[in-house]
């Protein structure tokens, strides 16, 4: 395989540039409260001293050709890679994070939008430092949604030669792929600025509003207080509740939404699978809360809503801790950590169009066990989906749960107990943020071995990525040509 | 839907004349032990009665019309009931199980051929009762065999459409399906016998013997001695070991080996799969109990690959209870009971075929992700397996993992703690015998809430009919004409 030096540094060196003004961002967020804004300098200054060099390797390396299909999977590993380790320099040089294992995986978990915190008391960090947690989610966000669609195809690889998965599901709202990008970009802007009016509105002061508004839009988590969203008033959890709903459901119906095409909307079968599984894993929740926890109602649905609204976004900001309510209810919703939110949004997971898509292969199984020679097409959307995606996506479910497992064995090898095993490999693959046992709600991943930190780091990427994109770097026939 | 009442009765009168004489042998044993044979004698009674009337019926209504598919799923999950409640009659009327929920729990996990048991003393029961429990794996055996061949095919239906996902995967050994179930049964005796011979000639009494066989054999798991094989000597755990390990097999690997067909044994895929994940899952099960059990070398092997094979092959017999191992070891026995043995063995759970079948379609999709315009066949055994197989395995393994967890759920809203619940609802759908938690290897179902034995009685006839069998007569679609 030869590796096109001139096109991967060209992509590097424009991610490093959006690194670069996103620390002097920060930076800005620590002059502004008098606090160290050293690190920032210092950090943005290696950013753009390594964006400068690959931006130079690129001129002199330049070629036309196209990118080839396998350095695509190359260089977005690798753009994840570099995001989380140039992440990780503020936490370093700040002092707020000093091993770089822990800096490491905070950094991944932010770009990856997932959530999951080493820190243990956040509410002591300078404020700048904070920002620059809630902003990798930010970009993580818009990287999802925008970098494969708008950055890639200036090299001609094309954001749905990437994520074949997801492209063959994908509306393809526009022709022109970079017009759809930017209308995306805008809408992204356009939720978080509306998102952080509303929490002004309620009288969260503005460093929050913007935290918490990155932490929804980008579906990701990180909260600059140590207890969530829970002291906050039911106004503020009512809008984060709905805005993290809005980021998980598909860029695309926002698009339809805003051009009132409605149909598209109404038709979509994705999003009724989505609103459908909340409705009824929320309903079940407050239920438990109000019959078997004794709450108020209004409180109940609150809560129960809240926390599976953000379990199943994958966002996983939380307003109570589910491990104090019965088993059946916390094991419910460690079961919602497998759902995920719809394909083309922020959130991660396994995604609502694959269960649709297993749900209609069940169907169509039975149907053909009864009647064995009729041949049934499976329609998402009123579209055709044809056998070989069809079979991609069985099969990438069933990865995903070979991952989960493997990683759940290995976590307990390395010493964890069971519960926090299996709940901190299924919250950190699907993006969400806190798990089960010691990495709840209420506690945090700071006590994990190093060993365990790394692998929970790399399942984030894997999740992120659709699992495909990552894994096929570790195949022979990847390598061989 | 047309009920062709003719065609049921007379099937149901053919397996109602089988429990008869089965009833009446394990009445012989009886009154060899000097015990109380009425139970056995009324059982029979009632049993040959019902044989009778429904005899009578099918007489009465005879038809020589094809039985259709639908009329097939119905006879499948009757028989399957029929012989679990009639079952029950010797527990019952002995007084041995009083309870009727404990007794139909008992009776379906011995004709599944799971050997979960509410069962508390073993040894306090009357040696005829626990020759019928043993009896029961055995005809469950023979049944999961031989009944979808020899009797199904005298009503024109065809064991091939019954199990359409086995019968797509299954080598025809044979052109004239009768024969072929007749060359089966001899090898299922011809197996039988042997064992019993084996174990004789290591000082086994033959009481012991016959259980055991019926037990191995049938890959069922109950054993007339409370802590099942563990007390017995290295050269019974070995014989028994080798008999679980060949009755996991598929029955046509060995008519090959009768045959001295050995290409056709050497290259047969699942077969592989099958011996190198006993070995794999046998070494380190093996190394952990000599390396962080510091157990003596040949006790160690002996002890850790009897477990692995036991539950690979969802036998359920023990020499050891696998709870007292680390963490990680008993979490990768759990991991085992989602293996299963081969297609065509009287083993449950996934079976190897469809893990196979999910490794190649990894592989084919990581080869596509490089090189997307290329169309690659699975081949199992050499032998291309269309789309619609392929797909409706992937889907299988999809619902299997679904209906597992559902029914673990249930089982922690009716009161089980998660461990429990988690592994009795595994080990009742692959039929294994001991699970996690209260009901492992040491422990008995006795302590389950009714509902929950009812549950797992349920799963086990699931599990045991792989699935769609059941599932296909709950829906509108099936009753629909």
């Amino acid at each position: 395989m030869t590796i096109k030096i001139g096109v991967i540094s060209k992509l590097i060196s424009r991610i490093l540039f959006i690194i670069f003004i996103a620390m002097i961002v920060a930076g800005v967020v620590g002059i502004l409260y008098k606090e160290d804004y050293m690190p920032f300098i210092f950090s943005s200054i290696i950013v753009l001293m390594l964006c400068i060099i690959l931006f130079m390797i690129s001129k002199k390396n330049h070629n036309s050709d196209r990118l080839k299909k396998r350095g695509a999977y190359v260089i977005v590993t690798l753009s994840w890679l570099i995001m989380g380790i140039t992440g990780c320099l503020p936490y370093l040089l700040s002092g707020a994070i000093p091993s770089f294992v822990d800096a490491f995986f905070e950094s991944v978990s932010g770009f990856t939008t997932t959530g999951s915190s080493i820190l243990i008391d956040i509410e002591s960090l300078p404020k700048s430092i904070l920002f620059w947690r809630s902003l990798t989610h930010w970009i993580g966000g818009i990287g999802i949604i925008v970098l494969v669609i708008i950055i890639l195809p200036t090299f001609q690889i094309g954001g749905y030669h990437l994520f074949s998965l997801e492209s063959s599901l994908k509306e393809k709202i526009h022709p022109k792929i970079k017009a759809v990008g930017i209308r995306l970009l805008q809408i992204y802007l356009g939720l978080t600025l509306i998102e952080v009016a509303l929490l002004l509105g309620g009288g969260m002061n503005i460093f929050e509003s913007l935290c918490h508004a990155f932490g929804s839009i980008a579906t990701g988590g990180f909260s600059p207080k140590n207890d969530s969203i829970a002291g906050y008033s039911a106004y503020i959890q009512y809008v984060i509740m709905t805005f993290m709903l809005l980021s998980g459901t598909n860029f695309a119906i926002h698009y339809y939404l805003i051009r009132r095409d409605l149909t598209k909307v109404r038709n979509n079968e994705e999003l009724t699978l989505y609103l459908k599984a909340i409705l009824i894993v929320g309903l079940t929740i407050s239920s438990i809360l109000i019959f078997r926890m004794h709450k108020p109602v209004e409180e109940s649905f609150r809560e129960g809503f809240f926390q599976v609204i953000s379990i199943i976004t994958c966002t996983g900001f939380s307003t109570s801790d589910y491990l104090l309510w019965p088993t059946y209810a916390w094991v419910l919703i460690f079961l919602t950590m497998f759902l995920g939110g719809c394909s083309g949004s922020t959130s991660g997971g396994i995604k609502m169009v694959r269960h649709l898509t297993i749900l209609k292969n069940f169907k169509r199984m039975i149907r053909q066990l009864i009647a064995p020679r009729s041949v049934i097409v499976i329609k998402i959307n009123n579209k055709a989906l044809n056998e070989e995606s069809n079979t991609s996506i069985l099969t990438f479910v069933l990865i995903y749960f070979l991952i989960y497992v493997s990683g759940t064995l290995i976590m307990i090898l390395l010493g964890t107990d069971i519960k926090t095993a299996g709940g901190s490999v299924a919250t950190c693959m699907a993006g969400i943020g806190p798990g089960l046992g010691s990495v709840g709600p209420a506690g945090n991943f700071a006590h994990l071995p190093d060993a365990g930190k790394i692998l929970l780091s790399f399942l984030m990427l894997v999740g992120r990525l659709e699992i495909y994109t990552i894994l096929v770097l570790f195949t022979k026939n990847f390598w061989k040509d």
